[in-house]
């Protein structure tokens, strides 16, 4: 029995006719190389954009489920130009939309969960030798059979759910980047790429500011143990594996510095104290779909029975946080800053070595950078600091920590085991 | 019971933001006006255009499954932008695709045809008040559970079928041009738009060069008799409706003149005289999916065993016709002529009057026009001239027939009954 490989295209990788045909070399080659293929695709380049002006041509408030039905076409006509493609260069293939591929969802129209795959249909194709290609991004509702999408980065999510329920050795994630960085490269000329991170890790560092993969998916690669590895459209050479911690041979004290300057913090000054306000406050939040990421409340400095509080959300939600809080009226007053950033340092090895978040302290202090707000997990620590100061502040605490590629040799903590077994 | 009406919007119909709109209003109307509404969209203006051409740029021979998949996205793009248009006019609307309509087709990709509508997902969304827009010009294949499309003019055909389905009251096909008109407008300035014309003289029309209707939705339509109305997209008031000529209160002689130029003819001089050549020639050709119209067989004019034969075909199928009739090897030679045009009188009243061929031969002779081949039915009669004399020979036959707008108040055969029910 052939090994099965899942296999994930994103947007910039499909955009161009000659994406669309380096994409089809890369899914023959896996092919060729005697494993059973199925890869999904995103929508090409600006589609997905366009689609969404369209929408607003028409309508002040498009209809969810129809927005579904429209976006959705998006990957489908890139799965339908591969499939041709992959025929010219004399391999069978066959498109899929997500309701025909059985990515069965909730009824939640433009952020649908992923209930069930029924991969009969594709299970067929492959056994005949076919190469599958699936619409990324989509599923049909198992309830009322529309079509929805998942959301942001569903694409990704699609291919995980495809490698568990095939049982893939491996899911492929192509995207315009060589894989995953110890820091962003844009800022930290040598940071260096990283062979192997742990679920865990990379689930900290998509949360806290990393794009190369969307939580969501990591999540669910985690959950049904699916290796993931990320690799460049545009280049040769093995990315980044992603997977569990019981596969990385030992952990490295800390992987990466990750940052994000798309935050803002609300602060709410003279904050009722009594019980039930900070559940008031963040239950009307969370209904309003507003992410909130740290909290942190002071305690009343004088004899007075009033707090202030702060928290951050996404620079995309201040405006709803704001409207939610003021709506409810439990503060005197509501003050807004969206001059603020985040630098989070993620590292597997930290549950066991003390002394890391002294470390990152030091460091920023160094710089005369002052630390805001202050949010840890076993393997993350995260910082508010002021935006201006985030790059300085990834450089530094990058250098700290020794994660450059000068490191690489000392560091390096997988062997050839890791090193990913197809597609190279 | 409130009336079911079936609408189809083409593709000039829904182009800009402003056509959608203009659309939706129509749609609305017609529910406002207590009617169940289904409406079959096309894709926006040039969507199919570019999607053919982006198929072409990854692919020389695209898959005739995948330009299907690729191809019936256009129609899914309308759906949802009308609907969510709809939606903003304060009525509730789904868009489904046409494999969720229920449109099972077989499996002939790119020109698949109907074999059942299986409508209870439309009829269920009907019943809870819906209005229900259907993507046009596709369907699935009951076979292979892929999407299948119908080929050119195939949402004409989904519409129709829907109508049918559903014993809709009226199918109306809005299109850019008022109604079915007595003659070419741009070529007869006075030529009159016709309030009625029966099923068999429309098929008659578009079979030699009316383009308001496709004539396999004509077809559909006679044979599960559905009443069309065709409808301009931009202007008010009632077109023509086409409908069972047992409902049509008089017949006049001559109902329209037509003519098309995209015509040639294929010439092949000393045919072997022998039996099952014209099988050979033309089935050899039917083979190639090259449509026949127009025949002629010379007999031997002197003692030789060979004979001379002409026959016409759409000038897109002319290099196609050549390659099959060259192939076979059956003449001494094959010449073509792409100078040729077709004029056409149609008239379900010529069944009971004799001298309608003679009429039109003398009218062509006095404006010294040189039939070259003539073919006739029961209630057409066409002829091929030089493509230069179409343009004459139409308005010549228009006014000898007395078919102007002049002519009205004396020709007019139908009373108030056939007034359109619907949508006024």
């Amino acid at each position: 029995m052939p090994e099965t490989v899942a296999m994930k295209f994103g947007g910039t990788s499909v955009a161009g006719p000659e994406d669309i045909k380096r994409a089809a070399r890369r899914i023959v080659a896996a092919r060729e190389a005697g494993n059973r293929v199925v890869a999904v695709l995103s929508a090409r380049g600006k589609t997905t954009d366009d689609l969404v002006r369209q929408a607003h041509e028409v309508s002040e408030r498009p209809l969810a489920r129809e927005m579904d039905m429209l976006l959705s076409t998006g990957e489908r006509i890139s799965c339908a130009l591969c499939a041709m493609a992959i025929s010219d260069m004399g391999h069978e293939a066959i498109s899929l939309t997500g309701s025909q591929a059985g990515i069965v969802t909730d009824s939640s129209h433009t952020k649908a969960r992923i209930l069930d795959v029924r991969a009969d249909r594709i299970r067929e194709a492959l056994g005949q030798e076919k190469i599958v290609l699936v619409a990324g991004f989509q599923g049909v509702s198992g309830e009322s059979r529309d079509v929805t999408t998942l959301g942001r980065g569903g694409s990704d999510t699609t291919a995980v759910a495809l490698a568990a329920a095939l049982d893939a050795s491996v899911c492929e994630i192509y995207t315009d980047v060589a894989g995953v960085f110890s820091a962003d490269p844009r800022i930290v000329p040598d940071a260096r790429k990283l062979s192997v991170v742990s679920f865990e890790e990379m689930l900290e560092m998509a949360s806290s500011g990393a794009k190369v993969l969307q939580l969501r998916s990591v999540e669910y690669a985690r959950n049904h143990a699916v290796r993931i590895h990320c690799r460049s459209s545009f280049e040769d050479g093995a990315g980044t594996l992603v997977l569990g911690e019981e596969e990385t041979m030992e952990r490295p004290l800390v992987t990466a510095v990750t940052h994000s300057t798309e935050e803002a913090r609300v602060t709410l000054v003279g904050v009722r104290d009594e019980p039930g306000v900070a559940g008031q406050i963040f239950g009307s939040l969370a209904a309003a779909s507003v992410n909130v990421d740290m909290i942190i409340q002071n305690e009343p400095i004088s004899t007075g029975r009033r707090a202030d509080m702060s928290f951050t959300v996404g620079s995309g939600d201040l405006q709803t946080a704001v409207e939610v809080i003021e709506g409810i009226g439990v503060s005197e007053s509501v003050s807004t800053d969206e001059r603020i950033g985040k630098v989070s340092i993620v590292g597997a090895g930290m549950r066991s070595h003390p002394g890391v978040a002294a470390k990152v302290f030091q460091t920023l202090g160094e710089r005369q950078i002052n630390i805001e707000m202050i949010s840890t997990s076993p393997i993350k620590i995260s910082c508010v600091i002021g935006s201006d100061y985030v790059a300085d502040a990834v450089r530094a605490l990058h250098r700290a920590f020794d994660l450059g590629a000068d490191a690489i040799q000392r560091e390096e903590p997988t062997g050839a085991a890791h090193r990913p077994r197809v597609g190279i």
